[in-house]
């Protein structure tokens, strides 16, 4: 009997080595693959410079959907078809007018409008008060405050090594910063670009108007007009700001997430789903933020296609539209998968740029954890090391059930803040290398699940 | 006697806890005043737009050993000093020529001489042999390749994670392809640039000649030039291309490593050195190469100062010059060291670029490499995870004893072959944080070594 158990756990252990061995090969083709004929760099190059930037509700974001119909159909997938999706709809207007006058000088700057912002009928002006953040402004007395433009000037914290960290903290300025603004009686909000670079880009990103309050345009400024702006407004106190915005809003309408699709040979009914998102800011191109996610997961369903892999769920990439202001691609989504009963086993998601890829976040409990880490031993000759419970993505996010696991590609993050949402985030800052470790990383990962 | 002992035990293991908690409390200052107050990047700007690049030999270099004395002098050190070193005196002359025609075609390429290469006095035209490698040359009849210039075609390995690999197994094309190629009766040499980028630039590096062969002149051409030209010799075999290098050896000259220096408070006489060489090749701006490595290391002292620290061993931080061409700084400085008996117990160089750093390697014994994870578990927090033996770095290879350890800052490698050697190894692709951070953690292994 003894003889007998020796010789069962020694053909497990044999087997389990024999399919860890299978896994580490078919690793190696996905890098091989992905590293020896990668397209994904090439597609990258093309939304970025033929559709360019595409904010959602503009006709650069349709051109990004037939891009996105087009480019999955290059490839042989089960299926590729789009999915109705309500978006904002907001147009930035015409060059932003920022100047400020002290003495005898005018000085113009680069602002760029907050992302939702509201235009001001005519140019506004008025004197400046700096503060470093919500809290601080929340102490003064609203007549110290009333018919100024409000500047705050809250650096992102360079000491946090993750850099997202580091744009959580400082975040608050620019979602909430301009309806604190207009609680206090401001007539105009100015922040410093949530940035950890030195230069003289203007970050935008999406504001979140409080109802309840008046709406006051906003803008971002560079990190050295910032610095400058504080500088001068210690010698003079009474210097003025011209702020002059000509965003509008127009009605909501219909875009549409894109996905294509392998069908899975075991269990169709249930899908492991590969994504980014298509829309971007209206500003440079889109590139890391998040043209690299979009293109990665493409290239996901390209790599496992060139390695002749039949998968046994189904794999899905979705190119969610509208991230960035709302969040309807992925909340539809979700809302699509339930209405239709569909099992998701796993979500994966790349939007923190194609930057080196460190290794996965997940969104589970210890279980998925542990389970993430085992499957990361098999990453580590491709120098994947970090393996941690956090967060995985916005598009994701809704997605999440009980029984179901979130996955975020994570990526060397020092650099990413110097590109995202501004003019800045263009192709050329993106290493055609360092993209597609990005993708071979996902293609792993997704095939372990599979496997599982 | 047991309670004794106990006692002991946990009085030993709280002490070392405090100790640990301190040495986390230091490096996590060491960060946040290399993170807040960094000078590094400023310093390279510098090195890299007034100086340039900085051949050894060249006045450039003079240029540059000015400028580490005067930088060095910034801070309080003990002392800053030079050591006399003799370098080559290689000169690229003017712009070198290459083209190929065919058929009615004639087109010019962006080529660049290999460090060391004679030039021609004419310009020399051929035809062209193409190999994959030096094996395959090796086995071709002298008939087929006397009077050609010989193209090796090698690509380095995409597959290879870690790019620095990927280099070395297509070096020899550079080092030895020219006098591989004048054993055949080739009269010129051209490869491919060592790069993992597909693009214009071409890279250069230096040749080793056999002297017992005839020296022929040899040059880089760029990836996409070196598909174009293999697609095109397939078609016309009988292609032609013309070469003339104008490229002078003048006799050697006197330079100088520049050094400065914080005596120990209680080892004076035993010393830790961290360096990176002042030399770059004389393209681009030596930013990546090695101007990261020589600014981080003035930085390493700077930040030590800054916090009031002082060593226990003496730090120094040598400058080296002529690491590119026969690495004179690096053995010279080895052989002063031992002319005057003076103990090193470890050094550490920084020569893999400014980017984001990993970890270290270690040159040492497995002692060496247990103690640095251990000192790696403080690392954890700042993303630092890669703690191996393996290669330290160029300049301090001399310096090695059975009694000292070597260590190398590793850093992300993905982009570093797009910029080595190259034009486009300029200070706009060097970013702040991950050329900050590889100092910062240069000052923690410091910290660490001085406080055993």
């Amino acid at each position: 009997m003894m003889k007998y158990l020796i010789f069962l756990v020694i053909l497990i252990c044999s087997q389990q080595s024999v399919a860890q061995q299978n896994d580490s090969l078919f690793i190696s083709n996905i890098y091989k693959e992905a590293l020896s004929n990668g397209e994904c760099y090439d597609h990258l190059r093309i939304l970025c410079k033929e559709v360019g930037h595409r904010i959602a509700g503009s006709a650069a974001a349709d051109s990004a959907i037939l891009w996105g119909i087009s480019t999955l159909k290059r490839y042989n997938l089960d299926s590729v078809y789009t999915m109705p999706v309500e978006v904002p709809h907001w147009v930035r207007g015409s060059k932003e007018v920022g100047y400020y006058t002290y003495s005898n000088n005018k000085v113009e700057l680069e602002i760029v409008a907050l992302g939702g912002s509201v235009g001001s009928e005519r140019a506004i002006t008025a004197n400046v008060i700096e503060v470093k953040s919500i809290a601080e402004l929340r102490l003064l007395d609203s007549a110290m405050v009333a018919g100024k433009i409000v500047f705050f000037n809250k650096a992102m914290d360079p000491m946090l090594i993750n850099t997202g960290a580091a744009y959580g903290g400082a975040y608050d300025i620019r979602s909430q910063g301009p309806s604190e603004a207009a609680k206090k009686g401001a007539v105009g909000c100015l922040i410093r670009s949530l940035t950890l670079a030195d230069d003289k880009y203007a970050h935008t990103g999406a504001t979140n108007y409080d109802d309840n309050v008046r709406k006051i345009p906003a803008a971002a400024l560079s990190s050295v007009d910032s610095r400058e702006l504080s500088r001068l407004l210690k010698e003079n106190p009474r210097l003025q700001f011209t702020l002059h915005l000509t965003c509008q809003n127009f009605p909501r309408k219909i875009q549409a997430n894109v996905i294509g699709e392998i069908r899975g040979s075991e269990f169709p009914e249930k899908v492991i789903v590969v994504g980014g998102h298509l829309d971007s800011w209206d500003v440079g191109e889109g590139a890391h933020d998040d043209g690299t996610g979009v293109t990665q997961s493409i290239e996901v369903l390209r790599i496992l296609l060139a390695l002749g892999y039949k998968p046994r769920h189904t794999i899905r990439a979705v190119l969610y539209m509208n991230e960035e202001f709302g969040n309807d691609g992925g909340k539809t989504y979700a809302r699509v998968v339930a209405e239709k009963n569909e099992e998701h086993i796993a979500a994966i998601e790349s939007d923190g740029g194609g930057l080196t890829p460190l290794g996965f976040n997940v969104q589970g409990d210890e279980k998925d954890l542990l389970q993430l880490r085992e499957w990361g031993k098999l990453l580590e000759p491709y120098q994947l090391y970090s393996f941690r419970q956090g967060w995985s993505g916005v598009d994701i996010g809704p997605l999440k059930t009980d029984s179901n696991v979130l996955y975020g590609l994570s990526v060397d993050s020092q650099r990413y803040f110097d590109f995202h949402h501004s003019n800045n985030d263009i192709f050329e800052n993106v290493n055609k290398r360092e993209h597609i470790l990005g993708a071979a990383a996902m293609t792993a990962l997704i095939y372990m699940i599979d496997q599982k």
